[in-house]
C-alpha cells in the first residue's frame, strides 16, 4: 500500500466523493446539513485541512455526464431481459419562458411496457383502454428507478395497464446539453423541478396523442423525490393524471414545517430501537475518528482498519463513509433482502446493530463502527477493499447537488440526543457555499411558495383528491411526509415498519402481511380512482 | 387635405393601427382570426397592397413603453384622488429558472389600499386580519385596471379587506429590462402567464409576511386575461388564495374546447338582436368598403366620409376602424353608461343598431355603418376627426400581441352566418407571422396543457374549489368561459344581458336588479369561502 499523502496541495474543499457514493437523492440532501456546525468543533486534525464540509462538489469535481448512447445501468435488467422499451421524445428546454434559448429541443428519455395494456380499439371493452401508469422520474438514470418499482409491474396487468417511465429531465440520457448540461448555471440553470412537471404532462399528452388513448386515465407513481413530483404533478396537472401514489414524498421537509432535526432523530431513533448499545457505539465513534485521524500515523492506521483501497487523507472522508452506511441503511431498512441501493439482508439496521452488540463490551469502538458499515458496503463479502475517497456513481444522481443548491432546501439539523455529532443550519452558509459552487444562489422558500405545505391539511381539505401519501416510519424521511389523511380521498398510508418507498418495490415471497396489507389498499384506491373516472366520463355533461 | 399617398414605398405589412385604439387585451386576440382568409378573397384593390393582415406589428412599431415614472393611466382617478398607492416589490425575472439572467430583479408595481382593512392586531376580531383581496393584473397599466373595478372598492368595506391590484409583469411599470423590455424575443421571451401566477405568489407571500397578516386569508378577482389568471391561479396556487372571482374569464377559448367561430357569431348575434336590419346594414358594409377602396379617389372620399384626419392610404385600415367599434361595442354592451374602453352610453349596441335603423332605406350604407362607429369612438362628440390610421394605445396593451404570438393562441373564425366576412384560420399561418414579426413561434397547445381546458367539468368535478366563473351573455368571450356550475363551488353566474366582467364594475344608480343580484350572489359566495376558511383554521389538526 502506498503511503498515504496526509498533505493535500491545495486547501481547497475536499472532494468528500464517499457521501455520493450510493446517492439516493435523499441523501445528498441529508448529507448538506452536516457541515454547518463544523467550524464551532475542535479540529482534531493537525493538518491544515477544511473542516467536514458539505457534499459541494466543485463543478470541476462533477464527473462529466455518460455519453447519450443507451448505457445499461446497474441492476437486474440487461439489455436481453429489460421489461420496457426506451424511447426519446423531442421535448423543450424552457416551457416558461420563449427566449430563443427556451426553445431548444432535447431528447427526452421515457421507458414503456405495453405487455399488459389494455389497447383503445375494439377489444377494449366498455371503458374503452386500459390506464397509462406513468412513473415520474427523479433524479438519476431513469432505468434504474424502473428497475426498483417492480410494484408497478406486478399491477399492471391487473389493471391493463401501460407502463410509461419518464426521465427527469438533465438525468440519465436527457440532458439538454449533451455532455456540456452540467458545464454551468448557463445550462444547469435549466434543471427544475417545475419544469420536470411541464416536461411530464408535455409528454403524457403527446404519447396519449400518439397511441390515439386521449381517453385513458392517467395514474402518477414517484418514490422519494419522485413521489414529491407525483404528488405535485396531481395537483398542478389536475386535467392530465387522476391521481398519484406518491411513496417516501418528503414535501413538507421545507422551510420550517417539519422541525429541522427530524430527519437524523429518526435515523438514530432506528437504530436505538434496535439496541442502546448500537446506538451508543456509532455516537462514540465519530470523536474517537476525529481523534486518531489527527495525524498521519492515524490516518495510515485508519486506512487499514477501514480496508481502505488507498489511504485516506481526510478523516472525514471515513466519517462520511460511515455516515452514509448508517443514513441510508435506516432510509432502506426493508423487511426483505434488496438491492436498492447496496445489496443488503431483511431488516439491515437490526442485522448491524447485531454485528456492534456481538464484538465483546471492550472492543476498539471504530472496529464495531467497521464492522457495522461493511454489512451496507459488502454485505455479499466480494469486496477486497473499501473505496473511500474514490467512489463513484452509477446511478447518474449528480444533478441533485444544483438541486439541492437550487430550489431543494431542506433544513436540517443534528440534535444533541442524535447518534450523529451535533450541527445546525444556516440559510446563508447554504447560500454562500452554492454561490461559490455554482454561481448561484438557492431560492430557500421557493418550493412553499410553488407547492405550498404549510398548514397542508387545511389547504387541501377543501381542494385537489386522489393522491396516496405512503410512509414507512423506519424510513427518516417518513417525517417530512403526510402522515395523516387530509380529505377522504387524500390519504396517508403509514406502516410502522416500512422503509423508503419499500411500497414500489416488487412484492417477494418474503413479504410481511402489513406490506401485503399496504399494497392491497392502493391496489383497492387507485382502482376506486379509476371506477369513478369512467362513471364521470359516461354521465352526460350537465 | 393633403393628396393621399396611395402608393406605399413598402409592400410590406400594413400598420394596422387602427385595431389597436381602445384595445381591450381580448381585441387582439379577436383580430387575429381576421385575415387568414383574405387571401381567398378577390383584392379589390388595385394597388400593390398587402391584404388584409393580422395586427401583428413589427417590432420596431411597436412604440416604446414609457418611462418608469407614475405616469398617470386615463380615467377617473388623478393624483388627488386616487383611491391607491403605488408600491414596487422586488421581483425575479424568472421564476422556473435558475440561469444568470433568471435571477435578475425588477421592480414590481402594485397598488394598496387599505382604508377598509381590518388590520392585524388587538382590534382584529376573533377571526383575525381581514382578507386580502387580490386583482391578477391583466396586460395593461394597473392602475387601469384598478380604476375600473370599482367593486372590490365597493365590498372592501363589508369585509374589512385590504385591496391589493398587482401588475403584470412586462406591463405598465413593471417592465424588467425597463426601456429595453420589448427589444426582442431575449427580453420579451419572459413575457408569460406562468411566469405572471408566480410573480402573483411572490408578491402576495412578501406582503403578508411584510403585514404581519400571514393568517389573513386571500381572495383573488379578475377580469378577462385577468379573470383567467384569477382562476388559474386558485387552481395553480390554492396555498396562497381561497377562492377566485374570474370575471368574463375565456380560459375555454383554447385549441378545439370552443367552436372557433363562436365569438364572431356571439358579437353577430348581439346586433342581430337588437334589429336585422342593423345586422344586413353591417354585413353588407365590408364589400363596399372593399370596392370603393380600391381606388385612390374613392380612398379620398372614405376618408372625408369617415373624417379622418388624415387621408386613408388602405381601406383596411377603416374595415379595422369598423370592425373594432362594433367588436368592442358588443363586449362593453353595458346597461348603463360607462367609460371603459371608450365614453358609451347604456346599451351602446341597441344605440348602435337604433342610429342605423334612423337612417331611409336607400341611404349609403357606409354613411350608416360610420354614423354607427362614431357612437363608439366619439360618442361625447369632441373629437373633431378621427385617427384612423395613427391611433395611439393609452393603456399600454402592446405586450398582448408578444402573448398572443407565444402562449395565447385562441384560434377564431368567422362563419358565413356572421356580419363580419367569412374567415378561416391557420396554425401554420400564425406560426408563420409571429416568427417574421417577433422570430418566435407559437405554442398553440401549452395553454391547454398547462392549465387544462377539455373537459373541465369532468375534471374540476372532483378537484379544486372556491372559484366563480361569471360571464354576461351580450360579451362575445362568455362563449369560451365556464357557463355551468362545475362543483359546489366552482360556480357559474350567468347573466343574459350582462357584458365584459361588468360585475367587476363600481355600482352604478342605474344598475338593474339583475346584476345587483349577480353581485349579491358573488359578495354571499365570497362570505362563505372566508367563513369556511377561519372555521378549518379554528379546527385541530387531525
Amino acid at each position: 500500500m502506498a503511503a498515504p499523502d496526509a498533505r493535500p496541495s491545495s486547501a481547497g474543499p475536499p472532494p468528500a466523493r464517499s457521501l455520493l457514493l450510493p446517492l439516493l437523492l435523499v441523501l445528498l440532501l441529508a448529507a448538506y446539513s452536516l457541515p454547518a456546525d463544523s467550524a464551532a468543533r475542535p479540529s482534531s486534525n493537525s493538518n491544515p485541512r477544511p473542516a467536514f464540509t458539505p457534499p459541494l462538489l466543485k463543478r470541476h469535481q462533477l464527473r462529466r455526464p455518460s455519453s447519450s448512447s443507451a448505457e445499461l445501468v446497474a441492476g437486474p435488467a440487461n439489455a436481453s431481459t429489460k421489461p420496457f422499451t426506451a424511447h426519446y421524445f423531442p421535448q423543450l428546454l424552457d416551457h416558461f419562458a420563449f427566449t430563443p434559448n427556451a426553445s431548444t429541443v432535447f431528447r427526452h428519455k421515457y421507458l414503456l411496457n405495453d405487455t399488459f395494456w389494455r389497447r383503445p380499439g375494439a377489444g377494449a371493452g366498455d371503458d374503452g383502454p386500459g390506464p397509462l401508469f406513468v412513473y415520474t422520474g427523479n433524479e438519476g438514470d431513469i432505468e434504474w428507478f424502473a428497475t426498483n418499482t417492480g410494484f408497478m409491474f406486478d399491477i399492471a396487468p391487473t389493471f391493463g395497464a401501460l407502463l410509461v417511465f419518464i426521465e427527469h429531465q438533465f438525468y440519465g440520457e436527457s440532458k439538454p446539453f449533451g455532455n456540456d448540461s452540467y458545464r454551468s448555471a448557463e445550462t444547469l440553470g435549466y434543471l427544475t423541478s417545475t419544469q420536470a412537471l411541464a416536461d411530464f404532462a408535455v409528454v403524457i399528452r403527446g404519447l396519449k396523442r400518439d397511441l390515439g388513448a386521449e381517453a385513458a386515465p392517467v395514474v402518477v407513481f414517484g418514490g422519494s423525490y419522485g413521489g414529491m413530483l407525483a404528488s405535485w404533478f396531481r395537483l398542478k396537472y389536475p386535467h392530465v393524471a387522476i391521481g398519484a401514489l406518491a411513496s417516501s414524498a418528503p414535501i413538507l421537509q421545507f422551510d420550517h414545517i417539519t422541525p429541522w432535526s427530524s430527519f437524523y432523530d429518526a435515523v438514530s431513533q432506528d437504530f436505538k430501537s434496535e439496541s442502546s448499545n448500537c446506538f451508543g457505539v456509532i455516537r462514540a465513534a465519530w470523536d474517537v475518528l476525529d481523534e486518531r485521524g489527527a495525524t498521519d500515523k492515524g490516518l495510515l492506521d485508519l486506512s487499514k482498519l477501514f480496508r481502505a483501497c488507498k489511504t485516506v487523507k481526510y478523516a472525514y472522508s471515513i466519517r462520511n463513509w460511515l455516515w452514509t452506511a448508517f443514513t441510508y441503511t435506516a432510509m432502506v431498512d426493508y423487511p426483505t433482502p434488496a438491492n436498492f441501493l447496496e445489496n443488503l439482508p431483511a431488516y439491515p439496521v437490526k442485522e448491524m446493530c447485531k454485528t456492534i452488540d456481538a464484538f465483546p463490551a471492550g472492543a476498539d469502538v471504530l472496529e464495531k463502527a467497521f464492522a457495522a458499515a461493511s454489512l451496507y458496503y459488502n454485505y455479499t463479502g466480494d469486496q477486497a477493499c473499501n473505496k473511500i475517497e474514490d467512489g463513484d456513481d452509477p446511478h447518474g444522481l449528480d444533478g441533485w447537488q444544483w438541486q439541492a443548491c437550487t430550489e431543494m432546501i431542506m433544513p436540517m439539523t443534528i440534535s444533541n440526543e442524535s447518534m450523529f455529532p451535533p450541527s445546525a443550519f444556516s440559510y446563508d452558509d447554504r447560500s454562500d457555499e452554492c454561490f461559490q459552487s455554482w454561481g448561484v444562489r438557492p431560492r430557500p422558500h421557493w418550493i412553499t411558495t410553488e407547492y405550498g405545505g404549510y398548514k397542508i391539511d387545511k389547504v387541501l381539505k377543501r381542494f385537489g383528491s386522489n393522491i396516496i401519501f405512503s410512509n414507512g416510519m423506519r424510513d427518516p424521511w417518513s417525517r417530512g411526509g403526510v402522515l395523516k389523511n387530509i380529505s377522504s380521498s387524500i390519504i396517508a398510508l403509514v406502516t410502522e415498519k416500512g422503509a423508503h418507498h419499500l411500497d414500489l418495490r416488487s412484492s417477494t415471497k418474503g413479504d410481511p402481511d402489513w406490506l401485503i396489507e399496504q399494497r392491497r389498499q392502493e391496489v383497492e384506491i387507485i382502482q376506486g380512482w379509476i371506477d369513478q373516472y369512467h362513471q364521470d366520463m359516461a354521465e352526460t355533461s350537465s
